[in-house]
């Protein structure tokens, strides 16, 4: 079978964990990351994650010429970077060039330039892009409907030094509708990667859901999924979470 | 709006909690109580229960004539005997009337008479009747669908004194096709009143559904449920499980 | 062995549980209990608790007489009245009898009392008498001194409609000395009985201790061991965290 | 104030993280690292590391000549290495330094050098040395000898592919008195780096106790500890555990 090949856009910390799971995985072939800065003189992002084989050839972001994108094709584009990395799209992969976008907060024109690509191509834009977190929301929803009456509370946490609430915690209050600044309990301790629980609230019973990183490395598994659930699909803007929702009801358990 | 008048076969420590949360409920009038033995010397059950006002008339199965199901109607039966229970059915309700029964473990013989009766009325039987069991049972099996490559396991706690492995948890397994014998992991500890969670673990990242049970008056709120779910239905045999799992697919959130 | 003789000041809600705690304790025997209101006409304890024998026989405060005390002896008053049942004690016991209280929290004239007691008889007053509440305060205490760089946090957990901070979430903060408004996280759903847990994180592991009441008949259980610990010795304010704390001290493993 | 000077013998996966631990502290400086073979090219244990200066010149076993430990002294030795690293002590460092160390398991012949060694110097023995274990270790210890009638169960959950019964469990189990076969509930799922809980069972309450890694570096961060509390001590075998209870036993909380 045909590996997908893959290009990167973002080479920081959690770029390097996402470049390592898409080298690892047998269905991809990780063509070149593009990043902004170079710490390093290794020539391939391989090398840097102590390969000891060529693979994910790096590019810094002015070294791109006009041939780069013709020369360097690929049939998905991964985006670790930041806001603006989507105005080089147009640089570096054909119009119709499937995209799964991770980034935390995109300034509105940025929002708006990856919304005009998405009419030509599909584009998955979740800012948490790991499979638990999008399960725990779509079950956390339908839950949520089932038993109307239960109390909800959201539970983050998360390492000391994050000092902002978890901006997944807020997605979830909002799917929820649930007021974030009141449900949402945030405790700041050690090294915590990241946990958070959903705590259904009922008369005789309490139901738990919750989500624990063991490494950021989940956000490339998360990125894998997204990159296999989109290709071939039409144009359009999804979310890791439309996916897991559309599996949701096409795996309702049959008696 | 008119109550809907429910009979209740058993009346032991569960029976007991449900025959409570009936009498508390007002979309609900407990009509009576079929009991094997009387302890005490009341003649309703809101009066054994520390209501001031007579609620839910108990009889002993022996005081049960001819007349009785004609003198007492009720829209639905909630069953918490024991196996032979259902052979008390003929006499105390009509052939159409919906039942709700949660015994344990039926003998053969006796749910081959329970499926006929599922010929011309709707009967819901589940060992736990419990929302939160029910739900964690039917999001579990689509979480496996979707992330089919997650180790699972399942972990039950309860009080020191029940020796067997849980059911609930078996029926967990039994649905997931995993070994009981290997997946289950028993706790018994202290006066832990039950508590379920079904764990999949992943390379990066660990999701948890836990279900705590704090009484069994749960059983109670769970027949509620399930009676307010069956009326109306066609005959048939129903689970809580199919009804949530129904629920499930009627509620997936669109985005 | 001759049994201790309990007097029992309180029969609501959390007092019948402690009297029914002192029945089935075979180490005990409890005496009489003496209430503010009769809103049953049981002459027994143990008869309103359903038991078929005579056992703490129910006095209500106006019948008290003066010769009370004499003809009634107690070798233990436990106190799960309100703050004012510190101003019976002269007409229900002797001078030098232990007292075990658990008020929630005393009027400062009620305390100056209780102190004054204190001065012939041992008195030993905890709000949350339950052992592992105190076994908890007392290892997490331990645990700051040994690991003081860890960040702390305290999750308390109670059903929706206790509306304050729970009382023992801050007592802990204050053993911690942690600022009880930024470090206390109250979580409010359902029906949950109580739970507090204490979160100690470091860089690159986590503890945590937790308690989860199953019935507040813990208080109980408390208050049996709070009597066994302070019978015999010298007059004297005590709590249950000293008492743990002693016990600590007694109990470190010796390699 | 002078740094520490340390020598460590290791350099596999925990070997590495330790070193990193040492290389942060600034109370320490990591003079040399001593390993079995070179997979790299890099002179310092800092380099590979990702630092840009150098600390921790890196030896293979065969360079080590006759004059290396008075060339090389160190107030401390840190061995990660494995069960026969103990017969390199007498090339490394002097009769008098203190050594701590982690591995798994000794071979007979192993353990008895080391417990000559002890003779001499202060020697720290733990397979597992993190802070968090051992306080859990010694908790637990205390609270059975105060709740003598609680059960009590331990969960251990780690990733898949640890096949074999936790050693620390056992540990555990050991110090508690439980049959290890009955006592010890394993999880095996994902890439949990490690979790233990130890779970007292009460019949109105349950006290949880449990430990969470986030990474092997907390190794390191037990090393550290260990090496505090070991300098300067006489002669003899210590564990963490018995150092862990001795500062329970100074920090009992004094009302």
């Amino acid at each position: 079978m045909e590996k997908i090949r893959i290009g990167l856009l973002g080479f920081g910390k959690t770029g390097k964990l996402v470049a390592n799971e898409f080298i690892k995985d047998e269905a991809f072939s990780l063509s070149w990351v593009v990043r902004k800065t170079a710490t390093d003189h290794h020539d391939y992002a391989s090398r840097v994650l102590g390969y000891e084989y060529d693979c994910g050839k790096l590019f810094s972001v002015e070294e791109l010429d006009h041939n780069f994108r013709m020369e360097n094709p690929v049939d998905a584009l991964v985006d670790f970077s930041s806001s603006d990395g989507v105005r080089l799209y147009k640089n570096i992969i054909g119009k119709k060039v499937p995209v799964i976008t991770a980034i935390s907060n995109y300034e509105p024109a940025d929002l708006d330039l990856l919304n005009s690509i998405a009419e030509h191509a599909p584009v998955l834009y979740s800012p948490n892009i790991t499979l638990g977190i999008n399960v725990l929301m779509v079950a956390a929803q339908i839950i949520q409907k089932i038993a109307p009456h239960a109390d909800i509370e959201i539970v983050e946490e998360h390492f000391k030094a994050k000092s902002e609430v978890s901006g997944t915690a807020k997605r979830i209050a909002g799917v929820l509708d649930l007021n974030p600044k009141t449900h949402i309990n945030s405790i700041r301790v050690g090294g915590i990667v990241g946990r958070h629980e959903i705590i259904f609230g009922l008369p005789n019973q309490t139901i738990r859901l919750s989500h624990e990183s063991i490494s950021r490395a989940a956000f490339g598994q998360g990125a894998i999924f997204a990159a296999k659930a989109i290709l071939g699909k039409p144009p359009g803007m999804y979310t890791m979470e439309n996916i897991i929702a559309k599996m949701f009801e096409q795996n309702i358990p049959v008696y």
